[in-house]
């Protein structure tokens, strides 16, 4: 068997990978430090308590993105290796990276950046835009290719959320506009520009079979219950969180109920669709996230819920094949249907609840409306308690705008740049498969007279 | 290819269901607020820990519910996505269900009804009863029928549960008797009067694969791993809680080993069986909750698990055959073996436990009985000291006797419902098939060249 | 169908396990109760508190062990059930072996061994050692020989932890010397005794499947996840606690972007293996176990992380072939390069962090370098302070001898009991097979003309 054409560039990603982890390590070794180990009784029960409090929801929100969102990409049948390890790769390079740069930006005190448990936390955060802005290009990049997606996704991820949280003031403690819509614009833009006006026609191996549309399904599930960890974790301790926990629950509740009712009346046979349940279940988790903490009624909470999981599959049904047709804009896994239309919903939500926040409970508003601890937030309650509400709702659809033209931009670009031909995007015949990259058992490991007849079948198809 | 025969009731499922959540958001409107936001920082520390005392453990029965019994009912080959779905839908329907009716019943004051994290796992706990009742029909109903079982099931639940705990006063902090004896017989009910006299044949979708046991066996681990947060969250925390943490821990680990012990004894060639394993170690749960938080030495905790996987490998050889042929009662998953005979068992342990623990600990019983902070338990536990401890073990055996009759009754009645030929039960040859439901890739779609001899064969298969 | 060969000793496996949980019962009977309740108010918050601060780390490291580390040992295809099964059943069997003898050992007072989660949690710890060692020889030992290795292993373990930790007070948070490095030479003890110098071929079955190789990678990544947990749930709660956290999270971080590196520079065509993934991506936290509350910087827990991915990987390229050549050492699942090498690179670096951290800090190390206040680390910390950093290095560094000779004699002895013809070994055309053991279908089970071509294939390749 001849060395496959994309050998050469295979070279790029340990080179690139090594580099980069040298670098950091550089890096850690001049600037981080840990916090000072604290000498009193008190300081010590203090650290513990902030322990107990935030590491349950981080490790919850680790196994979202490493094993949830991993199984939820498996739905590619024949590339359920590379997603898992791609999603798990992509992880940890942008926390690192998210690391470095937000150290640089914020943290850089006295020469020294002091790591504790929330900045790794929120470095997870910036790393998630990627894992979403991802899917709308799986299966047609290579390594290489997301790596440097990750690259550039991260700095425009964190300069577009210092302008929407800080400079701005807008509320948004589940990541609704700083997160989902910003990471959705992203790999749509990058899908625009990395596959131009080139329609992707319908690949082989991109049908899910009975057992990848499984496990995939497996991957919504574990997201499902871990998302109100996601939502909350940055809300401030107290009612705050609790009705972040509470309105996130009964809207993917509600999510999980109308996807059934939409799928199953939008298709003639009354079949439900794999897709739309893997997808649609979770769309209420995207759109609670920006008002889970705000003083929404449970019903809002409710409606909002229902209203993305409609969207959501509206999207899947009419929007990405016109978008497809139109527009030649391809989406591999219907980001814009999970992340982009529940986002903008959650957005024009969460312009709704400022406004009407303020008329009910005029006077005791900030205590209702806190924010969370995390993102500069302080700053934002002193402005809106300043800005009265209608300025906060402006401020709100501002945050909103920022985030689909800072992101819709800086993915073009990105975009534009993965067209290096130094990245060897994979030929269309080897796209969604696992065997360009691992050395998973298929026609070249001899299917001796042993092994079954399904790994014969599978070995005569890869012939290529 | 026709439209299927069931396609008309299929439009039943969305219509439902849409009515259901329409009417839900209704409800919530008008009825369902928040808790006040505390003023004082004082209160503010107390929902806090409120928040992270009961959240983890409330996370952890998520993932048991949706997850691991999701997994665990995968063993049907090609039933998975069915399973894991409908699974998931009835968790979310009988929840809002059992919270609107807990509302009314329990929490309407001054017309509204306050949302907190208790009541959600309250009314999740009540969404356990139909889960488990699934179990005794699983793959031979039709969602529609599923959700009208779920309808009928939470109030007959709520109803039983309001006598047994709150009447009678029995001491069941793992919902023993309130939730495995009742969702058992309530299941065996409606199978019974659903499929009256009918001899169910064995089906060949019906045989599980390596595969399909291989998952529902990670089902079994992840309930098994996860099952001392089920009992313990509604004990008092301190001592109680530990104490129901441990007797489970100990419980769980006696069935696991005696599972395996019985399975091998039983067989001819001493080979263990697949459905053993997965139910016989999850066994010694389900005996325990009724005592776990009392004051039974650690022996007792062991001796119980050992006993309950006993019985359950013994009825899945013997008894589940044998009703089969005797009553022609079907039982798909066998839940009579994994939560009637060890709820049973568990109830029988109760009445010792109480009765033994007042003579060993006369005078300070109080403390080391005291049970859950949940279900009305201070009024259970202010009868107990009132009335002794025979008084005590008499109310626990009243609890089991109405926890029987009341299901067995209500499930009767609503497999009668079921019935009703506009739900339109699979016909046999559709049965414990994903394809009826799902847009499942088979012969319906193109089995090009390129799919593999796998799909191939299925879809030949699959020829309906 | 005749009866198997190894049908007689089959019959061992129940009698020995029965015989098993018929003494424990006695022994817990006689001698094991729980604390006594707390009378005040204050010690009810006390015990709460520790519920809530170790059970979340209890359950993380029990999804750890059961799911996690089972699902990493289905990568061979056909023996997924076994690996799972066997797992769990070890588990049980140590956990409860433990409780016993630590029981007997350190907590005997006045007669009654009083039971908590802490004990339980140490147990499992013991437990942990026999579930890595399996490694060394899965697949080809009957579950009586591995039931036989851990009745010999933990109280192997517990007097190696004892000497080490309480004798020589070695500082060892995260079990890196006193479990990964005892567990790995003891396994690799017992594959030497028990092969001794027999060549195992390569067997047909032992080759993973795309499938088998997709839900072990799945289990790395919940290992992945919940190792921080595991590292420092004994931790001092505070800075200690919350800097193993951070310095675990770093170095398996970095261990998981080198593992790439290094697996694809090491292929001709730049292809990652499988098996580097789900092994080196772990790598960094059996190494950074020692060190991890020790005040180490984190520049050196991405180092450490990264050099113990290399090593990894370099073992599985280079070494483990070189071992099986040289010494006929068969190692199944190249423990050695994921828990030996590792830990070696771990059990160095401590001594480095020892002598570095004395003379950065000399006046304040104690609070930096005070150990986790489990296996008697009080003592431990007692004597680093009075014998300065040269001689606690030197303690580090006998700890590791004390480690490796220790299990290397008694897996050696160990291995030659696992000889005795009783136990039946396994013929070579049964292993990894899990229809020796289980009531898998097989080609024993009628596949019909309704079962698929891939059932009918696999019946096929079945015939024995």
């Amino acid at each position: 068997m001849a060395v496959p054409p994309s050998a050469r560039p295979r070279r790029l990603l340990p080179l690139f990978l090594g580099l980069f982890q040298g670098a950091l390590l550089l890096f850690f070794a001049l600037f981080v430090t840990y916090d000072e180990p604290s000498e009193q009784a008190e300081d010590t029960n203090l650290v513990a308590n902030q322990v107990y409090s935030t590491f349950p929801f981080f490790q919850d929100i680790q196994v979202m993105l490493v094993v949830g969102l991993g199984l939820l990409l498996t739905f590619l049948p024949r590339y359920g290796f590379s997603a898992l390890t791609h999603n798990f790769l992509l992880l940890n390079f942008s926390m690192q990276w998210a690391l470095v740069l937000q150290g640089l930006l914020h943290h850089f005190h006295h020469g020294q950046i002091h790591l504790d448990l929330h900045k790794l936390l929120v470095s997870e955060f910036a790393a998630v835009t990627v894992l979403i802005s991802v899917g709308a290009i799986l299966g047609r990049a290579s390594p290489c290719q997301l790596l440097l997606m990750a690259t550039c996704e991260i700095p425009a991820y964190l300069a577009s959320e210092w302008v929407i949280v800080t400079c701005l003031g807008v509320l948004d403690v589940g990541g609704t506009i700083t997160i989902h819509i910003f990471s959705c614009y992203f790999g749509l833009g990058v899908s625009k520009a990395l596959f131009r006006a080139t329609q992707q026609p319908l690949h082989s191996k991109e049908t899910p079979t009975p057992r990848s549309d499984l496990m995939s399904l497996v991957g919504t599930l574990i997201l499902w219950v871990f998302w109100p960890s996601f939502v909350a974790v940055l809300c401030q301790p107290g009612d705050s969180q609790h009705r972040a926990i509470l309105n996130t629950l009964l809207a993917m509740s509600a999510s999980a109920i109308t996807t059934m009712v939409a799928s199953s009346l939008l298709e003639r046979d009354g079949k439900l669709s794999p897709g739309h349940l893997q997808n649609g279940s979770l769309a209420g988790g995207v759109a609670i996230g920006v008002v889970a903490d705000m003083a929404v009624p449970p019903a809002a909470a409710l409606a909002l819920g229902s209203l993305s999981a409609v969207v959501c599959v509206l999207g899947f049904r009419f929007l990405t094949p016109l978008l497809g047709r139109k527009l030649t804009l391809h989406d591999q896994c219907g980001i814009h249907n999970l992340h982009g239309l529940p986002g903008l919903l959650g957005a024009a939500a969460s312009v709704v609840a400022v406004l009407v926040a303020s008329k009910d409970t005029s006077g005791s508003h900030s205590s209702q409306l806190s924010p969370a601890g995390g993102n500069a937030s302080e700053a934002a309650e002193g402005q809106w308690e300043g800005r009265g509400a209608g300025g906060q709702a402006l401020c709100q659809a501002a945050g909103l705008a920022v985030a689909v033209g800072a992101s819709l931009l800086a993915g073009l670009l990105t975009g534009a740049a993965l067209r290096l031909p130094c990245l060897a995007r994979p030929p269309e015949r080897l796209c969604f498969d696992d065997s360009l990259y691992f050395k998973i058992q298929d026609q070249a490991e001899s299917p001796g007279p042993d092994s079954g007849a399904e790994e014969g079948a599978l070995a005569l198809k890869e012939q290529i």
